[in-house]
C-alpha cells in the first residue's frame, strides 16, 4: 500500500540540504524526487511530480490544492507541511481521502520570538531613519543634539537623583496570547515590564483554568500572580505601550488592528506584527504612522506579500520597519523544521504515530 | 562669589526643552545663557559667552578646552557635561583652578543595554539584507527558500521532536564588564543564555570580592553561581558566540579587537559594539565580515564619527548594521540625563554635594 516493489515515492519541494536531507536519503525504501532549485514553476511541477507519491513533503509557499492531492492517487499516505500554518493546504479534500497531514509547531517559537523583541525595540528607537541617516552618508552632517533620533524607551529608566528608583514600567499587549506570545512576555521582563495585557480568542470562555494558567506563566517569570490580564480590545489598544500582533489569521482576525483600533492607541506606542499580514489593516496603520497617532510599527509580515513595492503605503513610512516574513529564519529552527517535516513524512508514510500530526476536524 | 549683584551666570550650550530647561529657570539667581539652536560654530560662541559665568551646561560633542576654561574666568565654580564621558573636558585645567566636574553615569544603563540586545539580535538576524529587500523593492523577487535570510539564531532551539528539550545556549561575551554590560546579561537570560564570559580591566586583581560579585549577579538573573566568569582575551574571542564591546575608550583599549583577535572568533559570532569607536579596528572588521571570517556586527559607534559617509568600509558591509551614536537616545533617558545636568549645575554653583559629580585625581 503505498509502495511499489516495497519502495516508496517521496515528492519534496525543496532541497533541504545537508542537515536534513540525510534523514530521508537513509530510508533505503524511499525514492526521493526533489524539485530543483531552478523550476520556475513550482506549482506545475508538482502536479507532474506527485502522481503515485507516497509521502509530499511541502513549503508554506506551495499551494496544495484538491487538484495537487487528487492527482498523487491513492498511494499519497501523508502530506508533510514545513510550516506552523496550513491554510495553504485544503483539509476538506486531505480528510475526504483520508490523508494524514503533519506540520511543525513549537519548533519556531523561539526564533519569532526573538524576532519580535527585535521588532519592538526597532519601532521604538527609529531605526530607521538612524540607519538611512548613515547608509546615505548623511551621518556628519547629522549634529548631535539632545533628543535627536530620540524614541520612547522599552525599559524603565533610573531616576536621575534617587539611585535604585526606576520609572514606571512600560505595559506591554499581545493581540493573541498563545506560545509565542507567552515567550516573548518573558524576555521582556528583565527589561523591566512588569505589566502584560492581552485579547484572546473572542469565543473562548474566561475561566479558573484560564487565570490559572496566567498567573503560573506570571510566576515563572518571577512576576506578581497579577501580572498578566485578559482585557477588551478597547483597554488593549488604548493601554498597550508595545503591542504585538501575534495572533493566526483567517477571517476571525481579518483586519483586526483598524483604524478605529489604532486611534485609541498612544502616540508614544508601537506595534509589532509577526504572525499574519492580513489582521492589520495596512492603509489604516500608514496613516496612523503619518499622523502621529502611533510612534511605529515592526513588520515582519505584510497583506499582500510578497507582493510588496516601493509604492507600498507602509513601504514609504520611516516609522515603519518592514522585514521579509523571516521570523523563523534561522539556520538551527529551519534545520529544526526541516527535519521535524522529514520525520513526519517517514512516519505518515508507514502508518506511525507521526511527532507532529494535525487533527483536521 | 561667581554671583553679580546676586545673580549667576549660567552658560548651556543647547536649549534643553520643556522638560529640562524649568529645572533651570526656576532658579530665580540664575541668568541662563543658551546657545541658539542655529548656532553654526559651537565652540567660538562658547569662547565668546563664557565670561563670567558661575556655570557651564555642555554635551558630548563640545570640547572644553583649556581656553574655554580660563576665558569663563574666576567665576567658574562648576562644569556640568550631560554625559556619562567626559574625554571632551580637560580635567587638569579643571583640577588646576579648583573647578567642579559633573557628569551624568547610571541614567543611561537601560537605554544602551536595549539597544545593545538589539544591535546583536540584528546582526545575527541579517536586519540590514532583510530590511534593504523590502526597500529596494525586492521582496516581490525573493521567493521563500527554506534557508533564505537565515542567520544564527541567538535563543534556543527547541529539539524537533522531544518535547521540552533545547539545543544548548550560546556563549555570550563581553569585552568590558560594568553596569551596562550587566543589564544586557540579564535581558538575555530569557533568551536561554546560560554562559557568560568577559575580560576587564588586564590590570584589575582577580579577587575573592569578584568571584563573589560575578556569584551574585548569575544568582540574581536565576543561573548557577559559576555562570559568569572572566576568562583570558583569547578565549573571550574564540568561545563568544556574541561579543559584546562595552568598555570604555582611551588608549588602553584602542584597537583592543582587531585583526588577531577577530580570526580567533567563530564564522557564526556576532560583534556589537555600543561604547567606543576606538576600541574596534574599523578595516579589521569589515575584511572579517567580508572573509566570512565572523557572521555580522551591529555598531552604534564607528572610530572617526560621525565622519563616516558612504565610503567608508563598514558601511559598505551588508552584514553590518550601523547606528549614529544613539544607544542613550531615548526621550525619557536623555531628559533624566539632561535634569541629572542641570541638578549638578545648580549644586556646584552652590557649593552644595552634588548628585553626581567626577572626583578628578
Amino acid at each position: 500500500m503505498g509502495s511499489i516493489d516495497g519502495m516508496y515515492k517521496i515528492v519534496i519541494t525543496r532541497d533541504l540540504g545537508p542537515n536534513v536531507m540525510p534523514v530521508l536519503k537513509d530510508k533505503k525504501e524511499f525514492n526521493l524526487i526533489v524539485c530543483p532549485d531552478s523550476t520556475k514553476d513550482r506549482q506545475q511541477w508538482i502536479i507532474e511530480n506527485v502522481p503515485g507519491a507516497a509521502g509530499l513533503l511541502c513549503m508554506l509557499s506551495d499551494k496544495i490544492t484538491a487538484e495537487i492531492i487528487e492527482a498523487a492517487g491513492p498511494t499519497l499516505k501523508v502530506v508533510s507541511t514545513m510550516s506552523v500554518g496550513y491554510d495553504h493546504v485544503n483539509l476538506p479534500t486531505l480528510k475526504k481521502l483520508n490523508i494524514r497531514l503533519g506540520y511543525t509547531p513549537d519548533i519556531l517559537t523561539n526564533a519569532v520570538a526573538d524576532l519580535s523583541v527585535m521588532l519592538a525595540l526597532m519601532a521604538s528607537r527609529n531605526a530607521r531613519e538612524c540607519m538611512d541617516t548613515v547608509q546615505n552618508g548623511q551621518w556628519p552632517n547629522s549634529p548631535w543634539t539632545p533628543f535627536g533620533f530620540c524614541g520612547p524607551q522599552i525599559s524603565v529608566v533610573p531616576n536621575e537623583t534617587q539611585p535604585g528608583k526606576y520609572s514606571q514600567g512600560r505595559t506591554v499587549g499581545f493581540f493573541g496570547f498563545g506560545r509565542i506570545a507567552q515567550a516573548t512576555l518573558a524576555r521582556l521582563v528583565p527589561f523591566g515590564v512588569s505589566k502584560f495585557i492581552y485579547t484572546g480568542n473572542p469565543s473562548a470562555v474566561v475561566d479558573q483554568a484560564t487565570l490559572d494558567r496566567d498567573a503560573a506563566i506570571a510566576k515563572s517569570v518571577g512576576l506578581p500572580s497579577d501580572a498578566i490580564s485578559r482585557v477588551s480590545l478597547d483597554d488593549l489598544a488604548s493601554q498597550s505601550d508595545v503591542l504585538f500582533v501575534l495572533a493566526p489569521g483567517g477571517a476571525s482576525t481579518y483586519h483586526a488592528i483598524d483604524a478605529s483600533f489604532l486611534s485609541k492607541m498612544k502616540s508614544t506606542s508601537v506595534l509589532v506584527n509577526a504572525s499574519r499580514g492580513t489582521i492589520v489593516d495596512s492603509d489604516a496603520l500608514a496613516a496612523a504612522l503619518r499622523s502621529g497617532q502611533i510612534w511605529g510599527a515592526g513588520l515582519d509580515v505584510v497583506e499582500g506579500e510578497p507582493h510588496i513595492t516601493t509604492e507600498h503605503p507602509l513601504v514609504k513610512e520611516s516609522r515603519c520597519v518592514v522585514f521579509p516574513h523571516v521570523a523563523s529564519a534561522t539556520t538551527e529552527t529551519r534545520i529544526g523544521i526541516g527535519r521535524l517535516a522529514a520525520f513526519n513524512v517517514i512516519s505518515g508514510v508507514f502508518g506511525d504515530e507521526m511527532p507532529s500530526e494535525l487533527q483536521i476536524s
